[in-house]
């Protein structure tokens, strides 16, 4: 195993570990919006979200013990979004990471709730972390308020409207390009901007970590275009070509698959450069930007 | 028009300026969510969690210009269970404040979204404004935390679970309390318990006020249960034994109409009794007691 592979599954275990001793340290009742919760919340996800925020606040010489609430909350604000997309109502999945969907499994209401309760248990949990850490709470608070703009209505949640109005239509390159930064690039970006809020670098550093997070959330996205043509059921662990089925915008409807491709080593590029300034403490990161537009899932 | 009348609409009409101010400053891009986040968040609501807030908040002598932003969250907390609760997979119901419910006006994915989005916001709302008060944070962090708590899995989300896990089934005199105490409860605690973070009264004042505030809750409930009863579709605004002809889980089926009311009736009078030690500065909680158990809608 080589180091990168190491270390990711290390941050990976430690977010797993943390999501599981939250949730077995609450009384379970009503026991049902726990199953949901936990259904959606160990499916397998892949935890990019937290370990780019742990590991742009270990970069920056932060203590992950600190961080890791936050990076727990951005996981639970991601599955919420997860489980209210696949609704019949948005975008009317069966499956996903090769399992029904919450809505398959529990219904409808329960999927509703268990979203709803995600997303406010993510708050509940940034807000108790940083009542520990008084003589930093401004900076805390600054990083929630960082992750709460990205999840809401300038953020995440507008990208989803206007994915969901555009369905079936033909849309410019401008609602492409702000369906894509906002609903997969917003909470991308708002991992590395609370990991910077929390130390407070300065200002080449917080630019170039920026820089870093824009071009890497918009590769995310356009790979994710690209997969959903060229991927299969089995590595995907849910059905492909559903976005084209439902006439959604993608990078790959509007510049083919060999354009989306430059797009995406063009965006990967441009993410790995920022790094210089780093040496070699910005290789985990650079090996976090080819692990995300290399991935088959 | 009474003292009582006149304080109430001015503090209502305090609160409605502040959320129609905060809207119109935001970008309104994707529009239809802020038209249909509008169309519920000025759909007529008493406003009755923020005006508890903020009158505790001012017996207590705070200023209420620095909890207006918490108040203003209370009601967008409040708002979206509205939204989600509407929706087929939960109560399914199409009129409320005797217009159409959301999801019947803007369809169930934009309404889906919308409260997301009201949740959302109302974190961002109060986040914001935190850090305007930085030599007060651990008390504004504190008086959110006891929000975020009131209304997740151990507080309102719980209570809506249970009630929708019950529809249709005969359920004891234990979990009838638990869903009541949750699913309206504890937000208006929460109304009580975020004045109290804010401005840290001695412990009679502070225990005080909690009992009030548990009174009123179950009371605003229990009338709640008489309304769908005995109330009719042009005072209530919505089509009126609902609860019953879905077999929700009400006082008025466990103790009948008389018993319901002594019940109301009992617990105003533990909720005034709280107010003695305020002499005549408790005299506006203690008529919005009176106001909120002799409503008809």
């Amino acid at each position: 195993m080589c180091d990168f592979d190491r270390q990711y599954n290390q941050l990976m275990g430690l977010v797993n570990d943390y999501l599981y001793n939250l949730l077995v340290q609450m009384e379970r009742y009503p026991v049902i919006i726990y199953d949901s919760i936990e259904y959606s919340l160990f499916a397998g996800g892949k935890r990019l979200r937290p370990i780019i925020l742990l590991s742009t606040h270990s970069l920056l010489e932060g203590n992950i013990e600190e961080s890791m609430p936050l990076a727990g909350g951005l996981e639970m604000i991601h599955t919420y979004s997860l489980i209210h997309d696949d609704l019949p109502a948005m975008d009317n999945d069966d499956y996903r990471r090769g399992i029904p969907t919450n809505h398959k499994k529990f219904g409808e209401g329960i999927a509703i709730l268990a979203g709803d309760a995600l997303l406010n248990l993510a708050y509940e949990t940034m807000l108790e972390n940083a009542l520990l850490y008084q003589d930093r709470l401004v900076r805390h608070i600054g990083a929630i308020n960082t992750i709460a703009q990205a999840a809401g209505i300038r953020g995440m949640i507008g990208g989803q409207v206007v994915d969901l109005e555009n369905e079936g239509k033909r849309v410019t390159d401008v609602t492409l390009k702000y369906i894509h930064d906002h609903k997969t690039g917003s909470l991308f970006m708002a991992s590395i901007l609370a990991g910077i809020s929390l130390e407070d670098p300065p200002e080449y550093i917080s630019r170039a970590l920026q820089e870093y997070g824009r071009s890497l959330g918009l590769a995310f996205q356009v790979v994710d275009d690209i997969l959903d043509v060229t991927g299969n059921y089995k590595e995907l662990g849910k059905i492909t070509g559903r976005d084209r089925d439902k006439g959604k915008a993608t990078y790959v409807d509007k510049y083919g698959l060999d354009g989306s491709r430059s797009i995406v080593k063009e965006l990967y590029e441009r993410a790995v450069d920022q790094l210089a300034i780093f040496g070699s403490r910005g290789k985990f990161l650079g090996e976090l930007a080819s692990f995300i537009i290399n991935r088959h899932n």
